[in-house]
């Protein structure tokens, strides 16, 4: 039993310095999307696995931890995305007409670690918005994720785009199987144009060049107009380039702070973007802090093709890139029950105060929380002395 | 797929009106535990199986979802009660030589409801003191529970007190199998005098008679009395007694308003109780809100023996006990990119306002946030005025 304390590898407790500033992460998060709009929903941990996953792929599958339900005997599965979730609550049980905002914030669970250091439970923020299918919406998402970071403290950030229709549509018409299509995205997103190269042989000469274009199309503005000129000029794409140069001059008019850019390789995260993309990093940060986008067709699969667009970040990430302060300062008090002891210690707490009663026994413990003020006996009046 | 937005069993959604009233539940009892210098924790939903269960007896195991870890091989569990996490942390994390006070808030997992209307999905908040055996530490966490309850606006409530010790010394030296004595508990907690006599027949005539006697000891202070006279003065039930007077003595100084019970067979809830326990109604409740007590050996396991008093709540069943407020009142926007028009609406949302931005196209649309005010341009400003 001299192991019993061990936790699984990518599961970790949350000690309290850093329980205490995602907590305050948190509130500044859900109170920045209050602030906009965003009602508060809370979805379950647990659902039947085919409500949970349909239409959001096979990462999302793979990520998921399956259950049986005692009571049914059905499959069910512990969530590792809340997007869907929020997309069913918009079609199915709010059933509303106009446009919906939604926010939430708690945990997820994945089979397997997305990176070297990435937890197997992060705890998901994100907001939604839905029942708009103009760029105003994508552009609201994008300034209430960068409104939450600047909230948090975070400045000196770069938001990248990207589209979910080019590849889209670079692909549509070519025929090859699940296996290649998971590996021209591998190649893609790790940026490998010698494996690309080799993949795509078969390929359609449109198709072809353009993957291979994607590869070095990242960049500051000047990539929206290159790709005008080596993509094929299909619908989606063109489409796709109007809207991202759109936002991209509306974003950078509203937040001329943060760097802008584009990568229009990027097709990380779960498959059920289907249009504009962003992704914002910290200065130095190799991993992306909010991921979000459009996913018009999440809700379909729950009787109700909404537009919809929005982003998620792990709070237990953000935290390792904001600053921890120090314990806020405590008061410690004697144990006792004098009505007038009693009584200042109350003030004191609705105050806002943290108070720590010694108690009986533990005076000449070194307190482990941090006080630096004392609740003290002066001429019998009860007052707050430095330490 | 027409049923793909069907829950599990006892498992629910929680949507805005709810889900923003137990936010503010959330927030009011974890800033009650700052208070009282309650340092925020977080353990993970997911422990090896023989971690999370160790010591805690059948009922957590029967409750406790499993799963394998695709890393390990091991067998998991999805935490069904954060408790003995936090003794871990304390044991082993921390380990602290003075007092510890630790609280924490998040979802827990059931695979089975506790009752009819129980949800599989509590919101498990708690906060637990380690390190100190005198009552004043059980005090604290009977004062804490209430300072909570107060703040989030209950009142007259109840706390039913109980003591571990005299159950476990009226079996001490009692030969019978774990299966009797799980039937032993369940006629206790029911009350069923006709099965606790048939079960008891074989017993020590000591052991027999003061079982059949915790079935009546419930009530008020007079029960304290009635149970010296009819229990057998074993040395942990004298203590047990005179715990629970002083308890309830300095309780009902402190905390006037709450009345104040016993009900020595109560032995509700999980195994790990040692000493003294209580329980908090609301006024027509017939389940407990908090559940609490001293359960100094759970810690053991982890290899450190600390004295530990604490209590939980759930916060989804909290929440049907108090008002919810309507909706907190938005104030309604154009959308629009003008210097002044973004200028002030910052200013509101700086201020703690919620100001929602009607989309283009969805001027005309109802609302679903109840805005009761609107953001209009008179003369060039842009100034609030009631809808």
């Amino acid at each position: 039993m001299s192991s019993a304390w061990l936790l699984p590898e990518h599961i970790a407790d949350v000690l309290p310095s850093e329980a205490r500033r995602i907590e305050e992460l948190r509130r500044a998060l859900l109170d920045a999307a209050r602030g906009y709009g965003y009602e508060l929903v809370m979805p379950p941990l647990l659902e039947y696995l085919e409500s949970l996953l349909s239409g959001t792929g096979r990462e999302l599958d793979l990520r998921t931890f399956k259950l049986v339900d005692q009571l049914s005997g059905r499959t069910m599965g512990v969530r590792a995305d809340a997007t869907p979730q929020v997309a069913r609550i918009d079609a199915h049980l709010l059933n509303r007409r106009g446009v919906t905002r939604l926010c939430y914030c708690g945990p997820v669970l994945h089979t397997r670690p997305s990176g070297l250091h990435a937890t197997r439970e992060p705890l998901q923020f994100g907001a939604e918005i839905y029942g708009h299918a103009g760029l105003e919406a994508d552009l609201e998402a994008q300034e209430l994720a960068l409104e939450g970071l600047h909230r948090i403290g975070m400045a000196r950030l770069t938001l990248d785009m990207a589209d979910a229709r080019i590849v889209r549509d670079l692909l549509a018409g070519v025929a090859v199987d699940a296996a290649v299509l998971d590996q021209v995205y591998a190649c893609l997103a790790s940026k490998d144009a010698a494996c690309l190269d080799d993949l795509t042989r078969g390929f359609p000469r449109d198709s072809r060049q353009g993957l291979l274009a994607l590869i070095h199309l990242y960049g500051g503005a000047e990539v929206l107009d290159d790709a005008g000129k080596v993509l094929p000029a299909h619908a989606g794409i063109t489409a796709a380039l109007s809207d991202l140069r759109w936002l991209a001059e509306h974003l950078g008019r509203a937040h001329p702070e943060v760097r802008i850019g584009f990568d229009l390789a990027d097709l990380s995260g779960y498959a059920y973007y289907s249009g504009t993309r962003f992704a914002v990093y910290a200065e130095g940060g190799a991993d992306s802090l909010v991921r979000g986008g459009r996913y018009d067709e999440v809700g379909a699969v729950f009787g109700r093709n909404r537009p919809a667009v929005g982003f998620s970040t792990d709070l237990k990430e953000l935290v390792r890139w904001t600053r921890v302060d120090g314990t806020r300062a405590a008061i410690r008090a004697p144990w006792g029950e004098a009505p007038a002891l009693r009584e200042a210690i109350r003030r004191l707490r609705e105050q806002g105060q943290t108070v720590v009663c010694v108690l009986p026994g533990h005076e000449h413990e070194v307190q482990e929380f941090d006080c630096d003020r004392e609740l003290t006996q002066v001429t019998g009046q009860w007052v707050v002395k430095a330490l």
